[in-house]
Parts: C-alpha cells; sequence; structure tokens
C-alpha cells in the first residue's frame, strides 16, 4: 500500500476553499481536515487565537506565530502524517502557507522566518498539491460582512488583505508545480473539476 | 532613569530557585515573575503544558517546546520588556535556559534549535546575570517526591534529570561572565548572600 497523498487548500478568508476542501475529501474519500484546531491541543491553541477576550485581544505577533506552528506540529504528529502513512490522502484546509501570508505578509513578520519556524514544526512535511483560490479583496470583504460577526484575525480590513492575498500570489509563484491557482469567482462545480483533474495527475506523476 | 536588571534563577525541579527568586525579588523592590505562565495567555499556555488529560499526556515534543516559546513571546513583550524599560528590575523564575534543558537536553530536540526558537520569540532578550542553582539529581528527586504529585514534566526519572542537569552545566560554562554557578544544597541563606553579591557587582559594571 502506498503512501496518501496530501492536499492543501489555501486562501482568504470567505474564498470559497472549505467549501472545496470538502467535495475534495468526499470525492477521494480522504481524511477531511483543518487548521488551527483539529486535535484536542489544537482546539485549546484555536480558543486562544481567536478569542475576543481581553488576554486574545493583547496577543503579542510572535506569540501568535507560535501557536500557530503549535498547532501545525501537534496537527501533523497526530492525524496529518499518521494517516498518510496509512495509506489515506489527507486533505487540509489552510496549512503553512496560510501562517506565511498571514502573520508575514500580513502582520509583517518576516516570511522567511515564519516558514522556517513552520519546517521545523513539522519537519519538512510539505503537500503534494497546494490549491490556492484567488478572490479580489472586494469579494473577500462582502462575503465576510453577508457572514456577520468577524473574529479578530478578520476584522483587519482591506490593506491587511490586501497583504495577505499577494503572501499567498507570491508563494504560489515561487513554487508552481506544487501550487494550481484557481479563480475562486468561478461556480463551485467547475472549480472542483479543474481540483479534481490536478489531483489526477498527480497520481499519473 | 535607567533600565531595570533582568536577573533569571535556573535550575531542576526542587532546587530551591522560586524561594532565592522570591528573597532576592523582596530585597530588591524587583518584579518578581515566572515562567511558564505569567500572562492570562501564558495561563492557558501553561495549563495545556502541564495537564494531566488525554490531550496533555499525548503533547507532541515539538508543541511543547512551541508553547515554551509562545508564552515567552508574551510574557517578554507583555511583562518583562515594559518593566524593564520602565527601569525597574525583574527577577524570573526560569527563561530560555529551561527550555534548552528540559525540550533539548532532556527531550532530545536539539538544543541549538530551542535556543534559537526562544531568541525568536524573545527578539534575543537574555538576562543580564543568570543564577543556575545545582543540586544532585538524587536531592532533585527526594524533594520531588516528597513534595506530592509529580506533574507530566516531573515524572521522567532519574535519566532525564541528568540530562537536564548537564544541560543547565553546559550552558553556564559556556557563557561564565552572564552566569553564576551556585551550589543549591547550601544553607538558604548563604546563597541569598551569594546571589546578592553578584547582583551588587552587575550593577557597579
Amino acid at each position: 500500500m502506498g503512501r496518501g497523498r496530501f492536499i492543501v487548500f489555501e486562501g482568504c478568508d470567505g474564498s470559497g476553499k472549505s467549501t472545496q476542501a470538502r467535495l475534495l475529501a468526499a470525492s477521494l474519500d480522504a481524511r477531511l481536515t483543518r487548521e488551527p484546531g483539529d486535535t484536542p491541543a489544537g482546539v485549546r491553541i484555536r480558543s486562544l487565537l481567536l478569542d475576543h477576550s481581553p488576554e486574545g485581544a493583547s496577543l503579542n505577533i510572535r506569540t501568535e506565530a507560535l501557536l500557530m506552528a503549535a498547532d501545525r506540529a501537534q496537527h501533523v504528529a497526530e492525524v496529518i502524517e499518521p494517516t498518510l502513512a496509512n495509506g489515506r490522502d489527507v486533505v487540509c484546509d489552510r496549512y503553512l502557507a496560510s501562517s506565511v501570508a498571514y502573520q508575514g505578509y500580513g502582520r509583517g513578520l518576516d516570511p522567511s522566518e515564519i516558514a522556517q519556524l513552520s519546517g521545523w514544526a513539522t519537519q519538512g512535511l510539505l503537500p503534494d498539491l497546494v490549491v490556492l483560490l484567488r478572490v479580489p479583496v472586494d469579494v473577500v470583504l462582502g462575503r465576510l460582512r453577508a457572514g456577520g460577526g468577524l473574529d479578530r484575525l478578520e476584522s483587519e480590513g482591506r490593506a491587511f488583505f490586501e497583504r495577505v492575498s499577494r503572501g499567498f500570489d507570491q508563494q504560489a509563484a515561487s513554487d508552481p508545480a506544487r501550487w494550481l491557482v484557481v479563480d475562486g469567482t468561478g461556480p463551485v462545480d467547475a472549480i472542483a473539476s479543474a481540483v479534481s483533474r490536478a489531483v489526477a495527475s498527480l497520481s499519473i506523476s
């Protein structure tokens, strides 16, 4: 039995990546997971990260980046790596590139230091395929507003999401063999088909 | 007004460092603090780290190291750096060297990677003086047993504490100008006097 494939969806909040991750996982009978928070320890880390309470509001940006990396280390060790080793595919909603985009490009920490931190946390585990769902920042902001309450990470405004969006684009551009960039404003079915084709070609190679 | 002095106590569990930290902080009217856990976010991180619950028991060692670093980043940003900048001394019970000794030497991660992680978390803030209270491992184990329940980090046994103890010794040996090594089995008053003399010479230099 071969090793499972590791496929990650990335993009801004409201880009539709959670929907696409769910569709792909169902079609592959893959393990669907997400970051942050898909382990018992991760649930507690996630609540610390997303909290509106006074201690959440004053979280230092390095603390935030280190908590994200801690969640990722646990996620890889407890869920992702054992599932892949067991021969099952893993579809993950956000991974390393989200930290680089949000904590690096978005909040102004050095993107290469954030990548290095996650590389240490994950012992270098990279996805076989990263699907980036690109959506204009106006659409991101509109979808977030329509969805009701913005959490702490999402309430940062237009300039923040423009930096995050650029952070995703630059990561995709620097590793085109691993990244599939898709227009997230298209119909859900068309996007799902494009993703499925990319995954199929992955299994042949 | 000058910047405060930053003095850290290090050593194995049961070495008496918390007692000495308290005595020195009282004599200097310094801010007494400790790691992990002396911020609101840190309290939640500490409970994750020291937990006996199922998720605590299965914490990956990299997760543990990253949580320690996250706690330290928050502690420096919220407590240590503002207090020092305000001209007040800070006395801290454990800091960077504990992570290097416990997660590095004790649990087998690369000690220099752990030091680098904390260096990133703290933006390079090092103590002006580190006091290492050396106690034979037999004494450490005896004091821990006498004190009742060992927590998860403390229930690792003799070989673990021998590695941790060596980790402290090697850090002290590699930076003798910053470290004061004291025999922790001596009388409390004598140790406190030796520490006070070292702090006094620090303020002259």
